[in-house]
């Protein structure tokens, strides 16, 4: 672990759908939790101020504002990122990094964007040729980890190794110990899946760092029975949006059938509780592993609370010393 | 809609976990809830015949007995089907298609098994090369067909299309309307996602027998905006599952969260109604597309009510006039 704990977060202000006063109010709530934290708000500064002047003066004291007049729309894509995003919030909060001005950014704007500016403004560990997103999933036990979430649609199984160690690294810090990682696939007999999986699979056994648990099928990661799922970006942009389309749909089923009874409406409070807990979407906050820095990726629609989690998880990862545990490992590997 | 309405399904009395107690349960479930159905079953003789007699005789009249000592594996591959599967259960019921002494086959065995056997022993449609696997999901509006579920991992862009041929034929019978298909894809633009899958929407597009949607991602399935969703077999059981995995964490919390609660008690009957009717695992029953026959494969582990369902499904596949419809359609086309 890192003793490091006063961290400054940048946030691109202008990132996500619920912009300005959504991202503040995230941010009020972030420091109001973490004493240790300080945010950069990078966006439109008078904007910034005046919000800034309606809240109590320490917690004030705590934001500080980098002026960015323009936003990157939510559907931007990688050529525009490129052509209009270095001055924009987005890329602003990502230079800040290189400036040593912040610790980490948090930006809820677009995934293409994001990806392409924070690999293009602060580079990629050796030998890491794209960034890879990792979020987390709800199970029995707790939590799993799983990357990549769409970020490669494409992989071969050098690329797949390659998401275990950025995972398992990361995994590692957040959880304190070391994770076993699994490798999704439509059965777990050594024999089942797409050739490409069964020679990952032979890489990740093989990497004396990695605690391989073997194959593990998509329902299994509900059960817990690895802390690191390791898929290609279409793979994952499927399990997690299946998760979340079923249980949206069975809380609208039960309120169907239960909606009108006493029960039901007692039971509400209890099971908007659970379905918080339970919704793949809330747990906001994906990283972009591979670049050179801590940098979350929040749902563009996440909540106040989900957009201060995410804050949330960006400050974990730098009091855990990420940057410096990947930069031994990819410096040690290469 | 054909005319024929008494039919003959022949059941693998010894596939599936529940062997021939279990099948021969959910035999009778189906004999007495159509009464224009027969069914052949495929099995050990004399055990069928012993379980027969404690019927009561109309419905013992309508089942027949196909003697077949051996079954295959429940774990039994390709190579082990073609070397030893002609005589087990399995073959013996499929081969019953083609002596013009069933219309159609159901069996809780091995899938690769039932895969290569059935195309082996029936043939499959002119330009088919591999049969599909088509299951249903629910959603918000009742019910979403899905193919491929797990038989083909790899797959072109024309494979992709002759899935949603092969479906729309199929879904057109069952639901006696014209169903939307959607591609399954990491976004809904139509610049996103892997080359392959946006080639497969180009030709879906093109084909005038077919009324598209354009792409659908994974939770859009559950909120029933198409009837039909075509992907890779990796893909689908990877969203199968995922489902399934998560609406059983959900069941397992609210047992946790409720359980103790008067509430959790009395809600528990509706609660498992509604479990039962959205669990992706107890719509049991996927139809075989693409061989030249009426095959549906049922859940190893299938309850005797999902058995009885899947036989059900065959039937209803035999009565909308399936095999003469791929018939028409694929002598038209190749």
């Amino acid at each position: 672990m890192n003793n490091r704990s006063k961290i400054t977060v940048a946030l691109d202000v202008l990132g996500g759908d619920g912009l300005v006063a959504l991202n503040l109010a995230a941010a009020r709530q972030a420091l109001d939790a973490d004493p240790d934290l300080a945010i950069l708000a990078c966006g439109p500064g008078s904007e910034i101020g005046s919000v800034r002047d309606e809240w109590p003066a320490p917690l004030g004291a705590r934001l500080k504002i980098h002026d960015a007049e323009t936003g990157l729309a939510a559907d931007a894509g990688p050529a525009e990122a490129l052509r209009r995003g270095r001055d924009s919030s987005m890329g602003e909060a990502l230079r800040r990094i290189g400036e040593g001005e912040a610790d980490a950014v948090v930006s809820g704007g677009s995934t293409g964007a994001l990806m392409v500016l924070a690999r293009h403004l602060l580079g990629t560990w050796p030998g890491v040729d794209r960034p890879a997103l990792m979020g987390a999933l709800p199970t029995v036990r707790g939590t799993c980890w799983m990357l990549d979430l769409g970020a490669n649609l494409h992989v071969d199984a050098r690329r797949l190794h390659e998401f275990a160690r950025l995972g398992r690294i990361t995994v590692s810090l957040l959880n304190e110990r070391e994770p076993v990682v699994g490798l999704l696939n439509v059965g777990t007999e050594p024999g089942k899946g797409p050739d490409l999986v069964r020679e990952a699979g032979r890489l990740i056994d093989a990497d004396r760092d990695l605690n391989y648990g073997g194959f593990v099928e998509a329902d299994q990661v509900f059960a817990g029975r690895v802390d690191l799922v390791v898929c290609d970006g279409f793979s994952g942009n499927i399990l997690l949006k299946s998760a979340e389309g079923a249980v949206r749909l069975m809380f609208d089923e039960m309120r169907a059938h239960l909606g009108g009874s006493l029960c039901g409406w007692l039971a509400r409070p209890r099971l908007r509780r659970l379905r918080d807990s339970l919704d793949p979407a809330r747990h906001n906050g994906a990283a972009l592993l591979g670049v050179r820095g801590v940098v979350i990726k929040s749902h563009g629609g996440a909540s106040t609370a989900g957009m201060a989690h995410a804050i949330g998880l960006a400050a974990r990862e730098v009091r855990g010393g990420l940057s410096q545990a990947m930069e031994s490992q990819f410096r040690a590997v290469d």
